[in-house]
């Protein structure tokens, strides 16, 4: 089938082009180490066409890109809509980039909105996700990562509201430049202390500055051996999230979407925090990026997008 | 006045040593940069004699140091005192090591407690100066820090109970190697985003990784300047320790112990959270330590201790 659209997600670490035929179905994919960080002296466009110039050349088809790359440290800022955001308002407020001269490319807004804590709140890339993932409103979903997301979603797929928790970040930072790092040994998955993690995270999520430290004493008195240590970790924090997430907002099901083994991590601790998961089904990304390009009128419907 | 005994405080990143006289007094102090992790290939006894061999040769006292040259990676583990634990479980448990022949250090052992949540918990160094500032039984001590401690205190100033809060590493981890730090200048004060984040994080303490990213939003939307957020992230993390903290155990005043930009801050934010607190006096350090020697009877006093 012929070639419609070029995705692309591009991030802080990846950056990731798919060549979409007319009904949004994967032609081709490519990928290239390192993301918007790792671009000398911003020349984005240079590192876009040495990733797939071919394709821009071959084809002639629009591009759209969502992800960190419409960030201040990205090619262009694309201002972030306020929640409750949907295809419709990122498909109007796409930011356009000159790639050369007739390639354009179409960045898709972040979102924000305004917690019930009075914080502000940010994505970036994800609200793409979930627009591919098409749920059902009054949904929950969580996408686990560096900065893992709630996102509850609304009539349409809208994003009503979400919040952001720096789970994976806090891992590695206490794991590679902190003191509890210095115990662990990496490498071994340990099932039964990722568990007794969790339980206590969930337990004790309200005391977070003082229950991470438990990951140093288990260690010190013998408890867990360096071993099992980062896995006692990661429970912890991902348990603290999931008490923190469902204390104001209780949940019986959540959907999760992302990385596969993160995926499995958050499956075991939401089972042990008593709340169903399923997982959303694969290519949230692109599917969401061929949606926002339809709805912006960048690519045509040939036939119905794939489910 | 004769000298008496050479106190030693010697932590992660510090090595200070003090000559003390027949009463308590200090004759004289050094220190040397790096603490335990600056010594090359556990050449313990070589970095205490570049820095006072001169007092040993000459006077001839006991020496005696606290801190984590009692931990794993000092000079020689100095096995954890369980509380309750007073000046005389530590002095009958004093570790010694030769630091050349005829003097030999005693090494004054960290103590742990096992917490109302299942955690064990350790300090090292702190319970000396705890001892040093001989609080009143019932009475609460925060010692802010890289791992800042909230001790509980029992009869004969011997320590109850005590809880780590890991805040003062998380503020470093978050603003040298994480995102947050990617926004902030450093190096102006900023007393009014200090409280507001304060108030944000007693507000919020039981959502403490969801809560932090606050200070990567408040930038982003333009909230708060660059210069004023290592301030705000600073105010969060303290004011989730004391909420975190008081949960479990409502306290109306505390007695504040350590470095005194630090305790500023700390007395601040918890006028902010309606709570008392007083000053510590100086010296608890040394006072704690020629405690324990009195204890143990490597001195005599030939004069009642400084008050």
């Amino acid at each position: 089938m012929k070639a419609s659209l070029i995705a692309i997600d591009w991030g802080t670490s990846n950056l990731r082009a798919s060549l979409l035929d007319e009904g949004g179905g994967l032609i081709e994919a490519r990928s290239a180490p390192g993301g918007i960080m790792a671009v000398p002296e911003r020349r984005f466009a240079q590192a876009l066409l040495s990733l797939c110039a071919d394709w821009i050349d071959t084809h002639a088809v629009p591009l759209i890109a969502s992800g960190m790359i419409g960030s201040r440290q990205g090619w262009q800022e694309a201002p972030y809509v306020e929640c409750p955001a949907g295809l419709l308002s990122a498909a109007s407020q796409l930011v356009r980039v000159e790639v050369r001269p007739g390639a354009v490319l179409h960045i898709v807004p972040g979102i924000r909105c305004m917690g019930g804590d009075g914080v502000h709140d940010v994505m970036r890339g994800e609200e793409t996700q979930l627009w591919g993932a098409a749920l059902a409103a009054g949904s929950c979903c969580v996408l686990p990562g560096t900065h893992s997301k709630w996102a509850w979603l609304g009539e349409g797929g809208a994003v009503d509201r979400f919040e952001t928790f720096m789970t994976g970040e806090l891992y590695g930072l206490l794991t590679r430049h902190g003191i509890l790092g210095r115990l662990m040994a990496f490498g071994a998955a340990r099932p039964e202390t990722f568990e007794a993690g969790v339980r206590l995270g969930l337990r004790e999520h309200a005391n977070a500055p003082h229950v991470i430290f438990a990951a140093r004493t288990a260690g010190l008195m013998g408890d867990i051996d360096a071993q099992g240590l980062p896995d006692y970790l990661s429970g912890i924090l991902i348990g603290i999230e999931i008490a923190s997430a469902t204390a104001r907002h209780p949940q019986r099901s959540v959907t999760l979407l992302g990385d596969d083994d993160l995926c499995s991590r958050y499956e075991t601790a939401l089972q042990l925090a008593g709340i169903d998961s399923t997982r959303a089904s694969d290519g949230a990304t692109t599917r969401g990026q061929w949606r926002v390009a339809l709805e912006a009128g960048l690519v045509t419907a040939r036939m119905k997008a794939p489910a």
